[in-house]
């Protein structure tokens, strides 16, 4: 079942942008390409939110396939679109080493001759216009779902829920990066709840539990297992941005350190009589990897490191023991503790 | 009935953004400002789309305010979207002499002592994220409307239709304005036709029309309509833009001529031998007002105003005549009569 659903996602994203890049051929070349950078915006990562709409599906017995794919859908253009608007915000033209949108109309731009600056516009443009093409489609396969009208309004309300904590979670994640003093662990854990979890994991997860006609306390415990379970994620995620394996993870291990990225491990070490020797490699844009590995060397000493790899393990022991109910059907709970255990022990 | 159910649009709106800053009180003062921003932003125009619903809801005899009211709204939230991701786009920091988003965010960031390459950060994420959250209500509105399946799904389509037209017309906008010749006439009213007049006088029209039940003929009639309408009110902006009252229109009469905006008037400049004349004034950044005088006296001369203002009345009229079938009714026939004149005659 899951495997013909996922290539059922597939499927249905295909279609649906081979209809737009025929409809924007009307419109001239620069609106097909805009079409096809959002396609492969689209295609790149590795579709954990139409997993979980299924999963939680066919967990609780759900079987109709013209049902499920649309909200699976729905759920993954959601994502893109908030990475495309969150590149923009981070003034970002690159995600893991390959040019985003904003880059490639960027080169673009300047392969029409235009200058730099214009050739930003451009980008900016691009950008924007694809996360908001994608957002709408998110909002119109749900609108168009063929299931009875309670079933309906109750997906929507999850998806306005998972944009509207999102933007609080996007915004808070901008403030915070301002702040003169370290955050506190809790302040950078709602963030990372706000910002991801909600939208990633506990909206997927409910969204197929109420198509399969779950009941409410089961529902209830979906999205408790999906806000602990993303938070696992989101720790575990920033210790491999500065701990992992930058072969394994495709990303830079100094990046994060150079931005100065408001993290549980640094939101920690903030509390400890070390700050005063790792404070001045944060934000530090010109460095090195020598640096880096002092610092490293400075958040493993004072604690942070083992800290926050207690406090993944521990949102992902919490996660699994929400599952701890006769309500969450064997399978499903098998799967998602095999999830959340993978959340936290893997090296990209 | 028009009166009552445009104080239900704003009724609708009000008791929209009160519950929207209740919930985002939980997440911020930031988070709240931003949706008393956004509440601001959807408040200061003429309400010009619920307007044009309405009149072709009750034209056609449409009397429930339940269904009217949300069509009305979504629309009215599409064009606050659009204005908002507009002007990240164009960089702008106000519209119409007042802080917009971005401007408002940007003091606050400041105000909070960030620097001011921090404080665009903030600006651009809120006014992002603000523009996502007026475009998904538009959406939500329409997804929950208590209508039957098949007018909820043909007013998606035509939502549909107004966010993929809209960005490509957008799109075109800001790389026409990287082109090194002057465009065609055509061209420029290609795009405001696509960027304005689709979402802003189409759609609305027709949207209130299928809401009531018209035919399809009546539908397509009120379509072309719109669009003729809308280039001929786009058209007296751009004329308005250059040669109007600064006083009564609230706009510099500089501003187009110093950004080197690509309108009919310099289209048709762009195929006189006066065009060696006026290019040198176009996108020049510190135009002065003498400067901008003589770019006027110029764009007289070529005879490009009167081209201009006769290229605005002939699409006033087309919009009347497309209207001429005794399938529209009579009264919204003379109110939509009303209203192309009202497009070209006028002085803000």
């Amino acid at each position: 079942m899951l495997d013909t659903v996922a290539a059922g996602v597939a499927t249905e994203l295909t279609r649906f942008f081979a209809a737009a890049r025929l409809r924007a051929s009307d419109y001239g070349e620069h609106y097909v390409a805009l079409w096809d950078f959002l396609e492969q915006a689209s295609s790149g990562g590795k579709r954990v939110r139409p997993a979980l709409v299924l999963a939680a599906y066919a967990g609780f017995g759900g079987r109709d396939q013209t049902l499920v794919v649309p909200v699976a859908v729905s759920f993954e253009l959601l994502h893109t679109a908030f990475l495309i608007h969150d590149d923009v915000i981070d003034r970002d033209l690159a995600r893991r080493g390959q040019a985003n949108i904003a880059g490639r109309f960027n080169d673009r731009a300047l392969a029409h001759g235009t200058d730099s600056d214009q050739a930003q516009v451009w980008a900016a443009a691009a950008a924007i216009l694809a996360g908001d093409l994608a957002l709408s489609e998110a909002h119109r396969a749900l609108a168009k779902l063929p299931a009875d009208v309670d079933t309906r309004l109750r997906l929507l309300d999850l998806l306005d829920r998972a944009v509207f904590v999102s933007a609080a979670g996007e915004l808070a994640d901008v403030t915070n990066s301002s702040a003169r003093h370290p955050l506190t662990v809790a302040e950078v854990i709602t963030t990372l709840e706000n910002k991801t979890a909600v939208y990633s994991f506990e909206g997927p997860l409910q969204a197929g539990a109420v198509l399969a006609g779950a009941s409410a306390e089961a529902i209830g415990l979906l999205g408790r297992y999906g806000r602990l379970v993303g938070v696992a994620f989101q720790l575990t995620d920033d210790l491999l941005g500065v701990f992992g394996d930058a072969v394994e993870t495709g990303k830079s291990v100094s990046a994060d350190l150079r931005e100065g990225k408001q993290t549980a491990l640094i939101a920690h070490a903030g509390t400890t009589e070390s700050w005063s020797l790792i404070a001045p490699y944060l934000g530090k844009v010109d460095l090195s990897d020598e640096e880096a590995e002092q610092a490293r060397e400075h958040l493993r000493a004072c604690g942070a490191k083992a800290t926050a790899e207690r406090l993944a393990s521990d949102y992902s022991r919490s996660a699994v023991e929400a599952l701890d109910s006769a309500i969450i059907p064997a399978e499903l709970r098998a799967s998602l503790t095999e999830l959340a255990h993978s959340a936290v022990n893997r090296s990209r």
